[in-house]
């Protein structure tokens, strides 16, 4: 019984090792003539310059890796879950060839709407900031050559491709390609896990048994979003295990953050100065070029030098807090606006000058504290054949229901103060600093 | 008894855990302050802006490393090959603590002369070029930042370290740290073997047992440089069978070659309005952006936006020869200047303009031949403990024996031809294109 | 300043490459005269012939390695262990090289009280049971070839190590020692999470950071114990979860308890007949001969011949439950006496060949449930060398709280019954078998 | 179009990750229930007691692997070469789904005519010893189990495997087929090199890219048997040299052929009253347990307590000679019928016994040299797609043409003089061994 999915030229030739680019780690990626036209555009090549991790690899020098290697992973992962479903009647029912094409499209093209140092900057929310949906889709406008290669070659529309990316209409394939491509067992985190992990030079995002994950696909009960067989259940816990300690090993590593924190104020003070429409379309080496010339002069300079200059001047961490050390502390600066923050790190910067007897800038002091938007991609439910029952993985994991709702956040994500590397120490000396920030919170925001 | 050089701070805290940096894959680089502050001046942390293999991310996407991280590994490395020979009574009495330290920074420092896209500048030998040790002594002008930082932190002039890569003068224990950082088993092939393949995904060059390569180091009968105790022979073999695999893969691959020679040839054409005294010192993005600006409207712009631009336009192999698949060719075109190779592709495009009837750019030929230099890194001395004897490595494998002398470099380099894209297919359909190619030679240089 | 727990001859050797043998994976474990001299006793090389996971390997069949390969490994982490506590003064106070002498002795014969098939059989609990440590004595008494090497060639007398193995006297350094060999992160677990995940084929029980994890080790406040300096808060977590997974995936796999229960009740059946001192002295090949022997004609012989005999004939699971899908059954039937489970089993055959018309012997129904004593090794604790505090992991980690106290044992350790394969599929059909089962408990002990 | 290879149930599953076996490393082997009625026969269930690398385990403690799981890894291969090759018209065309399936089964019982300590006790070339394929022949007698198995599950004469495993008819798709199970890129192979390494705990005969040498799997010109595409050429030259490497740290290791010439030694002594037809259907412990009841009391004792004995004492090396250290010396020993080599050194035990003035036994001195048949399996040809070509691989890999003929058992395959430990100090002193031990050799065998 021929099983068209599998016809699919790209999933045909997972196999063949004919055609195709090798990425880390030994992954072929088949490489047909419609892939490669794809690949070879300008808005796809754009992605060879935007780093996947951006500031991380101030901390782990390794970390050089690009969007454009990403999504072709992203598309391999996607070629294996298709292969994979495509041995499920319902899901053979629900989504067809060109559903299935339309989805391979979106997995190379998810990050189109990115740009360099992507997640500091959405997480300021600035309301001058296009949306990543807006963003994407000019690079889709019909005219360019991406779009009309989608169209000549792949017979997609590029409105199919960012109906997946963000939802616009609602049909049940498309609900189905949407969770594939984003969601707790999506096949972006499947790949940022392992990569970012292996670039890092880190044991900690592999390893989760991905085999198994990808060979216990199936779909949730209401036929709509992907599920994962009993047999997954282990290897889904180790995936979202795996993210936690990415999480706080890597992405929220303290001097990551610190540089991170860095780069946000620094921008956050030339924002006005910024056309941001524009300056999201450059490469990173250019919006780097472009920030530090903005910045010369200002009190942005000394940020954006640390980070980006030819010596590198990372802030220190001069306290911390989780909501478990310091829970106070850690309810009154969490997933408060950015600008709060800002103008609390200024009102701290004037105490702790009268304080130490030196004249702090409202730059010298960073506060870093979990955004607004909550980690909370746990839920997927898990299918027990013999019992023909699906229960959500929090239920049967003690592990991920530990992990799920605010834990994984309150632990990894923390409240940290950031100093100048010449005033860390003396700061950091003070006694009853947190006192004090607490006090500084408190005069800004009277309860 | 105690051993100095296992107080030396950093190989002390080799194991320890505490104050390190982590470069892929999972190793932990010692990171004390003195290490710190060289790799936080701006001479040091230009490697950061030099990807490692430079061409060969056109090829696999994920060889995005920089010479910064390659450089941390290769000083990890010196760190491990001091800890092994400071069991050697020779090596002890020869190599003392300042002699190891100026080691450690020649390991951190290796690589200071090089500039991007190194090895296609180099392999046109143009008499404009800056020598690497020219050009690695004005990163070490006292009174920059890095030479006082030696001299400050370490205790080590700058001239000490430049003696190291480039020889000036001559001594025991100078030989000894020189074989330790470029030889056949040197601290930077075991690092670069290994860190290539990681990045570009492919298993060729990592397995060659390096722990067991460590634990085999001793010093040469004549006590000047690195020998192979008997138990590290099959490891040695590994090491230059992998080195052989990664040429063939990796740096010598077909396209990754013809996006080298499409580089060499713009450079070529730019090159007599270029500073490079200058643009040398550039990051490896300033040089691409100079070469794509000045390259505009000239014959070299194709070259450049094929291999920059948004647009990847590699050209096509339309021949290839090994010495063992053609000879004559071969022995035509291998280890002549430069200059030849774009007189013969001239006269080439000529010849096949004629043939063809169409109108043939010179840059629309481009022919790559091995370069003047051999490969022939194989010269190490195994030492046989119950004999006390050592023989060369050649003499007890016939497969380095096969590898070394003219075969590496026959089988591994070849005499390629590539045309644009738009041409190649034409070009590839001509019967007699190796006869016809072998004329053009002639017809240059009548034997 | 010298260390002179850097000196003892194994330390030293670590990293030296000389005189090792080398086990999975790519460990090269020091091999003196004196640890030669161990090894080559009759009472060590036993270990050679007794299988690590004992009827694992029936349901994975790479999962062939011995205790005698384990004991090597364990022995590694213990050279390992030191030269990382050596750089700790506190440590270096309390444990002078005799005492790690005495630790180096333990670990390599920490298991020579095992014998075949040891968890299954202590599980029973059966009164005529020697304990480990009588056994472990036994071949420790003077005059054995062991007991004279430990003592000519280390200078430290069994009894020293039988006190490490089971405490009789206190003393700090002992308490360190014991804390070494076994607890949370002892060098025991260590070892046997990679080494069973890499025979048995999965990822589960490797990747958790061991070198971290080592290079974390510091004293516990008090200072006679293991703890982990805060850099190694991950890693220990990572190792809480692996031995998790492994339980789920491996020690407590559906297959290998039902194995396992096969063994257990057929030992039991043929428990008066075997004289336990001497048969646990045996080989493992020897003691499968002996049971296969006595069972021949008895209940014994289907459970002895499904598992060791020529075919394979696993019994079926008709039935399962976790603390959380039915609370009730599992808490009739966890944490009982053997005795109980089998009397309850019979009964409930009785009340099965009633239902099904067919007869049931009362081998061909095996109820298993979680033993008595609980996995309650979370207890340690993280210094924070910021603060000079010591918290207790649980407490800074909530995914080692999920998995502490009653979830990690009940999750993973289920009551399940088996059934013999010619009679699985009948029962399996009632439909209120769950029902009928826990009406049997309570026909055996009403309320 | 349907492929009706691809839908053999095993080759279907082969992604499924239903109904598995897990074996080292990672592998998921398809278990259909046919698949599981040939494993749990007996005649397949003996596999399970004879371990893969017999003697190796006294030097590599972790090769304990046995001949089960090496059955289920070729079996493994066999599913992904013909899910590879089915790809392949001329393949298509020539292998129908009963011979692949007959293939299938000739892979899981390639083995079936091993015994025990199968290589050192063939080397002997003893008349009285069975052929494998007599061996083999038995256990598929019509009528057991195994025999009545393949012809009502798979519907496959006994006969049709055994042709396979040994030629008895001639047709092209049974000389493909034997092609795959038995040649230089066979299934056993890339089998048995990665699994012995693995557990051995070595990685030289891992990592050679078998993804990439089964995805180059093609039909040779005549169409009747392997070859590679010239993509898999650098896989092959990978795999030709870890099998180089695997006999030189494992198979051939000094001391595993100093365990292996004991043995055969001792075997050599009890033949005659050795009932080998029986013996050689037992399990490996069975044979150990019979060879040492025997060898009580007998010149063969020592060699087999030494062995298998509660103490390991393995005889010492005292003298080594390649063909290229000792040419004469290594033409006189090499390729001679084992009856040659035991008297030799019972001559040399003679000579010895007077230059030391002590009394050796006859079983004091062992000598090893290359046996007969040499390892010449590097006969397959790559094919060059462009050019339409087919060329053996030997022309255009130095490495391997380096590696075939002579060379390969000359280096890797010694002369070797064993000797008992007690005797071992001595005899090495001895300043003209060497010449001694060659005029021993023309003692008995005058020129």
């Amino acid at each position: 019984m021929p099983v068209p999915l599998l016809e699919i030229p790209e999933i045909a030739r997972l196999e063949a090792g004919q055609g195709l680019v090798r990425i880390p780690d030994q992954q072929d990626v088949p490489f047909t003539p419609r892939v490669r036209a794809i690949v070879d555009t300008a808005e796809f090549r754009r992605l060879a310059s935007i780093t996947q991790l951006g500031l991380v690899s101030r901390i782990y020098p390794g970390a050089m890796h690009t969007r454009f290697e990403h999504a072709l992973g992203v598309f391999h992962n996607a070629l294996r879950y298709l292969a994979q479903l495509s041995r499920d009647t319902r899901f053979r029912a629900a989504v067809d060839v060109h559903s299935a094409e339309v989805l391979l499209c979106a997995a190379l093209l998810h990050d189109l709407g990115h740009w360099p140092f992507c997640h500091p900057i959405e997480d300021m929310s600035l309301a001058e900031l296009p949306s990543h949906e807006r963003h994407a889709s000019e690079f889709l406008t019909p005219g360019r050559e991406l779009a009309q290669v989608l169209e000549s070659e792949w017979n997609v529309a590029p409105a199919e491709v960012l109906d997946v990316l963000a939802a616009r209409t609602d049909s049940t394939p498309l609900r189905i390609v949407r969770s594939i491509l984003s969601g707790p067992i999506d096949i972006d985190k499947m790949d940022y896990l392992e990569r970012d992990s292996l670039h890092c030079g880190v044991p900690y995002g592999r390893n989760f048994d991905k085999n198994r994950l990808i060979q216990s696909l199936v779909l949730n009960e209401a036929g709509d979003g992907l599920a994962l067989s009993y047999k997954g259940k282990t290897a889904a816990e180790l995936m979202v295990f795996a993210r936690y300690v990415m999480f706080g090993e890597v992405y929220w590593h303290h001097a990551v953050r610190s540089a991170t924190c860095m780069f946000a104020r620094a921008f956050y003070e030339l924002r006005s100065g910024l056309d941001l429409h524009e300056l999201l379309q450059h490469t990173e080496a250019d919006v780097i070029h472009e920030l530090r010339e903005r910045g010369r002069g200002t009190r942005a300079e000394p940020l954006l030098e640390g980070i980006f200059g030819p010596r590198r001047r990372i802030y220190k961490r001069v306290l911390e807090a989780t909501l478990h050390q310091n829970r106070a502390l850690h309810d009154q600066l969490s997933r408060r606006p950015f600008e709060f923050l800002v103008r609390t790190s200024a009102r701290f910067a004037e105490v702790l000058s009268a304080k130490l007897g030196i004249a702090l800038s409202p730059c010298d002091i960073l506060i870093d504290a979990p955004p607004g938007h909550r980690e909370i991609e746990f839920k997927v439910d898990i299918f027990f054949p013999k019992e023909q029952a699906y229960r959500p993985l929090q239920e049967v994991s003690p592990v991920v229901r530990a992990l799920a709702g605010t834990q994984f956040d309150d632990y990894v994500k923390r409240v940290r103060l950031f100093a100048a590397p010449q005033v860390a120490r003396s700061i950091a000396a003070i006694p009853d600093l947190t006192e004090l920030l607490a006090q500084s919170v408190l005069d800004l925001q009277p309860e």
